[in-house]
């Protein structure tokens, strides 16, 4: 790049006409070989570079080699890039985006979210459920950034799409990360590490192989399993189940306060955390909930972390969105103690337990857990099943089963969720405003009423008066009351948005797992693989199988519990407002008795 | 005619062409020399025809002489029509005029209040409020047409339009009897009975000239007041007042019951009455009230005859049209019933008491009440009042402050009317169908838990059933609720709406006579007129401004009692409401207990 400054400063002096034409040349040279990327990108294999949603790329040549670009990410890094997952940029594109990044570095996804305003009851989901396994995990973000202000970090673009159709693409705009096609997959991912006889799955982005499910199966995964780790699987009333905490415990979250540093030019939200069983109040931010999902998604392939509240880039210290953001942590919260596996695994202990004032402590823990080997697919190597193996053609069929019920349960959250967005948004305008226009016709009778002063007349003046009054009450209690009734289900229907749109991802690792098992079958009967080969292939996939429907136990007894109580809660409520709105009315009545 | 027949039988034969020609031309004169009357006309000076409204006349000329027609009306009676009465009708009225005719007798008007629906509740009021000095006073309907199949005998067309702006004009597109200028006055009537000092009233269409307020003023009122027929005036409390009926009672309405006659061929509604003070049951027809009424208007020149419920061509045998107009009726009875006046004169006693089967001395009662003197002018005759005089000048100023009260208890019960008509449409349509879509979201969530059919889940998936039903029910008790609290409040805004259409013309008499005080003082200090006719000027205007006052005092109470009764029972269903349908979630919520 010398050589060019100094061909320019040259130019300048003498012919500085000719340097502006090199300029343009210069620069549009540039321009074809600068990218975005779409969407953040996990290098996986040598080779490979990462980068983040929005991140600006050098590329060598616009033509890539098998669907992958080579090119230079922000850090230097020099590698293979997937050529889907970026846009060339043009002159105007590079301009905006650098003024874009002048401010910090929000990305841009962040922002998009923030345009939707938290006061309006839209019917786009409150928190739109995102799944979670491709939810940036990877490469975990470094100490050395962890002091950002931005709680919002990580990108929420990188959603997948839909699976077998089940899901519905929840911004519909972006390509799902499955519908990439084996043709741009290189070669070396293909060719790599392939030593079983077993065919490897060509989608590299398979959550099967992602996931750590393929590589288990096929007996790939090795570590040491401490007896700490240890997860059972028993055989319940119902089939089999994650064996229960012997320790169960819940985890309080209050007081979210508004925290600033470096002289209150950064300010972010801390909230209370206080686990019942050591009673030892934590301070936590977003990005710490942020951070441990992270891990979560990483550590427990078939077992679904519910989705921490959505990220939001606007508004980020406003009551509302505070208040919402803490109904969603706490939720999270119920579901991470409530859940035998999670509640127990070290991470969410560090998480819970670490003072937040040691540092040194916190930063060791988080070093311990990013560095964890028994995640993926060495997290199945420390499940403990029941002796009897499970009858494979039976596990197909509950799978099949769940599937459609996930479906269903799916389309019928989603109308609830429209169907009370809308209730709550008619109550809050229309009926508010149906209930004061009555008041409003009585305050205009009780002020023609007044122009007549016989004194027999004055009590009814009141108490029509009074009446108006209590019909302008009664509008605002409408407004009042969707915080009351509808936003606590809609938490909980967000909740399982999050769960229902896991699913897909748990049952594909099933799934897989009992399709290596036919294929070892069938390669057995070719006498194409040793019979001991295929006994392991089934083992492992006996323990994948028992896991799935632990988890699937797991969540039917969850919903149950949760629908159960939250619909008992909704209930209660709206008898409150009724109850309350009679009250109301009755004191009006007795305006009457007087008059 | 039988010439223009000929002619054209002959020409139809030998000259086909020059037959069409012919008729063009005599259709063409015919029609120009035909009109249709626009609203009734009562012939009440020598010389002049009546005609109904939608009659066709037969014109002798387009040419009007200073405002008035000559013509023939449909009983072939020659006379003078007033020309902004009627309006010329073209070819293809006039066989759409024949073509309706054809069916029944049926007022045009009818069929346009028809077309009203009853179960929509839209902004125009339920009752539009019809004046009452105008609706057809004059020739009562002969015995020979009393067996009419036409319950809403009489059309509705001939409303008052706006006296000093106050009162809006039902039906804007008829011009207000009171708009017609003096220039369209035959010269004829100015003319008759010029006896008095003091000038007449130009307008002859004036409800101070129309009801005999004038008359008496003038002292041209004479007949002989039987000691029943007394009305005393007394000072109360509050002013003057009625005196109070010594023999109070109610009458009950009850059972509309279709009856027939001429075997089925002709049906009617029959309403049972049921005074206190006679404990007889008697049977009347809306047309019987509707012929009371007339009388009443008729007679009582400043008294606020209570509106009977509006008449209704189509829909007359449903069941919502038979309990709505039960309703007036029973309003119209409390409002006739509580007047110390209108309770107790002859027409009324004669209408509650007469038994119906005895036809002989129902139409013996029904004459001599058409033939009663002591009507308009003579009524004034009935009056008695304390012996002090009132301050003239008072009573102008109050009868001004009760005009501005009206005027704003017009617009004021305007609004309440349009407030609770919208209230009770958006309950009926929006609230039910917000609760609705609530009960079929949760419907829709519990068939699909339903899918999964583990023990534990049954009781919920149940509970969420039952809960979806709940919201349907609710959604039904919004379409339910108006018909308990709108409605009632709707009716008794009609009445009142009724009362305040009769006041301008009340005020009107009273002030017309304070105007021939004024005008006479002036006479006397001109020496135009002697002191003592001024005096009787005065005395009688006395006596008009205690009846008008006691009438108002009458209205002021009789409005505080019955708003004050409504709101109560507006309120206690609003609450009763509200109970029913906290109960019914309270229903729901049980269903959880055992889930």
């Amino acid at each position: 790049m010398t050589i060019v400054k100094r061909t320019l400063e040259f130019l300048d002096l003498r012919f500085p006409q000719q340097k502006r034409k090199l300029l343009t040349v210069l620069q549009l040279r540039e321009m074809a070989l600068r990218a975005r990327a779409l969407y953040d990108f996990n290098s996986e294999n040598p080779g490979e570079i990462s980068m983040k949603e929005h991140e600006i790329v050098t590329l060598y040549s616009e033509q890539d080699i098998e669907g992958w670009l080579e090119g230079t990410n922000s850090r230097g890094e020099r590698g293979l890039l997937p050529a889907s997952y970026v846009e060339f940029l043009s002159n105007d594109t590079v301009s905006s985006v650098n003024h874009n990044s002048r401010y910090s570095n929000i990305p841009a996804g962040g922002f998009d979210l923030g345009n939707q305003t938290q006061e309006s009851y839209n019917t786009a989901p409150a928190y739109p459920a995102l799944p979670q396994q491709q939810q940036h995990s990877g490469t975990p973000a470094s100490d050395d950034d962890w002091d950002d202000d931005w709680d919002d970090h990580s990108s929420v673009a990188d959603e997948p799409g839909v699976v077998g159709g089940v899901y519905r693409n929840y911004e519909g705009n972006r390509p799902s990360t499955y519908s990439i096609s084996t043709s741009s997959i290189p070669r070396g991912a293909q060719q790599a590490k392939s030593s079983a006889t077993v065919s490897r799955n060509l989608n590299r982005f398979s959550t099967f192989v992602k996931s750590g499910g393929e590589a288990f199966v096929l007996g790939e995964a090795a570590g040491f399993v401490k007896d700490g780790d240890k997860i059972c699987v028993v055989m319940g009333q119902y089939g089999p189940e994650w064996q229960e905490n012997p320790y169960p415990f819940a985890c309080t979250i209050d007081d979210p306060t508004k925290q600033t540093k470096f002289k209150g030019m950064k300010s972010y939200i801390s909230y209370k955390l206080t686990p019942t069983h050591t009673q030892n109040q934590v301070n936590r931010r977003y990005k710490h909930f942020d951070w441990l999902y992270d891990r979560l998604v990483e550590k427990f392939p078939v077992i679904s972390v519910p989705h921490i509240p959505e990220k939001q880039a606007t508004g980020r210290f406003e009551e509302d969105f505070i208040s919402k953001r803490r109904r969603g942590l706490i939720w999270w919260m119920n579901h991470m103690t409530s859940h035998p596996v999670l509640a127990r695994c070290d991470v969410f202990q560090h998480f819970l337990i670490c003072s937040s004032t040691d540092e040194k402590a916190w930063k060791q823990g988080k070093r311990k857990a990013e560095k964890d080997e028994m995640v993926g697919a060495n997290f199945f190597l420390t499940i403990s099943t029941p002796a009897a193996p499970l009858d494979l053609q039976d596990v197909e069929s509950r799978i099949d089963g769940f599937k459609a019920f996930t479906k269903k349960m799916d389309d019928s959250v989603i109308q609830v969720n429209a169907t009370l967005n809308e209730f709550a948004r008619k109550q809050i305008a229309g009926f508010k405003k149906e209930y004061q226009k009555v008041g409003q016709s009585f305050k205009c009778l009780s002020q023609a009423f007044e122009i007549d002063q016989q004194s027999y007349s004055v009590g009814l003046n009141q108490a029509i008066a009074y009446t108006a009054e209590a019909y302008d009450a009664i509008g605002d209690y409408f407004v009042e009351q969707p915080k009351q009734d509808v936003d606590p289900v809609m938490d909980l229907l967000a909740l399982y948005q999050g769960h229902l749109a896991n699913y897909p991802d748990i049952i594909h690792v099933q799934k897989g797992a009992l399709t290596k098992v036919k294929e070892s079958q069938k390669h057995v009967e070719e006498g194409k693989m040793e019979i001991q080969q295929a006994d392991g292939i089934r083992e492992r996939c006996n323990i994948i199988s028992f896991a799935t429907l632990a988890e699937i136990q797991h969540f039917h007894q969850t919903r149950v519990r949760d629908f159960k109580s939250q619909m008992q809660h909704y209930l209660q409520q709206q008898i409150a407002f009724f109850q309350k709105v009679t009250g109301k009315l009755e004191e009006a009545l007795q305006k009457y008795d007087d008059a």
